[in-house]
């Protein structure tokens, strides 16, 4: 390439992490923390050296299959941690949901209709994975502003009305065990027993849970549980993991069976639906590490939940903020309306930005730049001291500028 | 779970890497060797906080548009440097070539088959690619033993061969720009003309190539170029890159459309075949600061070739070793056949396992276990004096065991 290029590309080798020292609050990390003692052991034992980190030892062409390290123990820890029969990874939740819509798709009998039924919050990837195997969304609802609750039995009417409609049934129910737009814990338990009840699939995206609190996917009644390592289980990304039950395992764990024409090579050992091997990579490595670190968490899960719930109490003080969403709130995202930063936001030389600056400043990133009228949060993992100085800063940016616009707001109500 | 559950777990937190002092041959990773100063990086700037790691100031919802790491900026650059026109990182290269027989699949007219013709020594991957989307795949023919070298003009027999039978041109030519059996280059260019003189969308694999010598997607006449970053970019894995021209860009990367019905929420600015959004994460990183030492030392390949031409002949001085693959060779990938190794595995009390746990004795890690008929090999990016070191282990081994258990053969015809 040209001078003028190598010139251009010289800033790539000095990218800095300006948050490097901060305290993060942005939900889709906080439950993808990696402990201190795990990015030692990566370092330490030199798993960065190259890419293809689990292959030194492969024998049959899976990473599933390797025992050094031991990937061929750990899978099925996986599964049993979750209380499912087999598990293989993936590149994250998205590409376990996509595996799970495959295998709806390629084995779809005419009793059911090529819909999957969804809560109507499920993660955007979800409807990918639906979209990427030509599957339509079909949703439940929810009970709107200000709570958005789903209610389970409103999947038996969707489900009648698909009836009634094509003379089939979905070809999946695939619920978000714990949705991302307000962090309400959905019905899943009692939307399993319904999917049993008419012999529907049944597929749930834990990836905002599993690795949180603990998930049994037999409790639930799932035929799949997708499973997200960087979001959930303290793991480098992208990892995550798809767990089964026996009864679909083949079904989505299916090798491959392609055998091009004239060589006529075959490829017995890979499985199709995750691209014949996942790599896993030092993300694996990290998910293996971390993986005791997230089973002794999730026992501590309702200490977790204190702190959240504490929190929401908290910000609440601040005259207009509210939760929105189920309360009590069940999950470490919280959403909240925030009139008073959007009040602020006008009068503001930086607009809407003002917000998640200030908490920079005060060493708190994770906020969605830009937005001031609403705005979601996790402090899952952080200690008591840090939660406090969270809280603090919101209290101290509001007073800041309730003063000097002189708005017409009490910062605290306490 | 329970306290047995817990005991089992342990483990998982201290495995360690017994290769991280070790000199890497592995074919598959030379390519994907992290420079020291990139996995410095990686650490002091904190990247190996939260799995995450790219996400901090997405504003849009997906990884190519953060413009804070320049994720927005390294794509087109990546697309520049391999000739292209747009670009998208993906998990690997099999989910660029995912993408790219999804979305031959998903625009296929009525003069075209559901059929890939590749090289008969594509990449698993290719094949599974094929096999997710429902195609069938078709070989050129290679000249056997001892060279396996493809001919362009087998392409056009092909194609004749396939409009014969199904009346139709294939959807797709897909050809391994350098194939992972013999470390062969193919004629991508000339297979490149024909491809465009039928009409025909095509595909090049550069997984083994993008990275490691200067290749551009114009001059190969490719319409899609699929990279693996992991494989050939000094990167952390998986991640690979789809590289596409202006005229497939909009179709390989379309944007989401699904509306579930009831909330009639859309994602518009998520990529369906790359599963809304890759994430990217550490990998993605770990891929911008290599990026200035990838685009550095394909200008060094030369000197790299020269390696591995002396390496092939100081390995033929040992009785009976021979070169499978093209003369002369022209990557760094090495498949040898090894009738010495293969003997000395029959007197061994670890059989065919003695090949590569000899050379780990001897610091050098990545043969394939308990395989010593044949061996594949690179010293990609390996110093002289390292180079000189494998030969020697080699050396050491042999002549080691020909003494030791009186075979027939020179141990070094030097």
């Amino acid at each position: 390439m040209s001078y003028k290029f190598d010139k251009k590309i010289v800033k790539f080798q000095s990218i800095n992490n300006p948050y490097k020292q901060d305290v993060i609050i942005h939900p889709i990390m906080r439950g993808g923390i990696i402990p201190d003692e795990v990015q030692k052991m990566l370092i330490d034992e030199g798993w960065m050296k190259v890419g293809y980190a689990v292959c030194y030892d492969c024998i049959e062409g899976r990473s599933g299959l390797v025992s050094k390290p031991p990937i061929n123990e750990f899978l099925p820890t996986v599964a049993e941690f979750f209380d499912g029969d087999t598990a293989e990874h993936t590149f994250g939740s998205r590409a376990a949901q996509f595996s799970v819509m495959k295998t709806i798709a390629d084995n779809i009998s005419e009793d059911f209709a090529k819909i999957v039924l969804t809560d109507p919050l499920c993660h955007y990837t979800t409807a990918i994975a639906a979209e990427m195997n030509n599957l339509k969304i079909v949703e439940a609802q929810h009970s709107n502003y200000p709570d958005y609750k789903v209610n389970a039995e409103d999947f038996v009417d969707r489900i009648e009305s698909i009836k009634k409609e094509t003379g089939k049934l979905p070809g999946l129910i695939a619920v978000t065990h714990v949705e991302p737009y307000y962090g309400n814990l959905n019905p899943a338990k009692e939307v399993g027993k319904i999917a049993k009840d008419y012999g529907i699939p049944y597929m749930v995206n834990a990836a905002y849970t599993a690795g949180i609190f603990p998930v049994s996917m037999k409790e639930l009644k799932a035929d799949f549980l997708t499973v997200s390592a960087h979001k959930s289980m303290a793991s480098i990304g992208p990892l995550g993991f798809l767990v089964t039950n026996y009864e679909w395992s083949d079904k989505a764990f299916k090798k491959s069976t392609i055998k091009p024409d004239r060589t006529g090579r075959t490829f017995s050992k890979k499985i199709v639906n995750i691209f014949g091997c996942s790599i896993g990579g030092l993300p694996l490595i990290s998910a293996m590490y971390s993986f005791p670190h997230v089973a002794e968490r999730v026992k501590k899960w309702e200490e977790e939940l204190d702190k959240a719930r504490w929190f929401i109490s908290e910000m609440e003080k601040i005259d207009g903020i509210r939760l929105v969403g189920e309360r009590p709130h069940n999950h470490h995202l919280m959403h909240f309306e925030t009139p008073i930063f959007w009040e602020i936001s006008k009068h503001h030389k930086r607009k809407g930005f003002f917000l998640a600056e200030e908490m920079i400043k005060r060493g708190i990133v994770g906020l969605h730049r830009g937005l001031s009228k609403h705005m979601k949060i996790s402090l899952y993992g952080l200690s008591w001291e840090e939660v406090r100085g969270v809280r603090d800063a919101f209290y101290d940016l509001t007073k800041k500028y309730v003063d000097e616009f002189k708005l017409n707001y009490e910062s605290q109500k306490a």
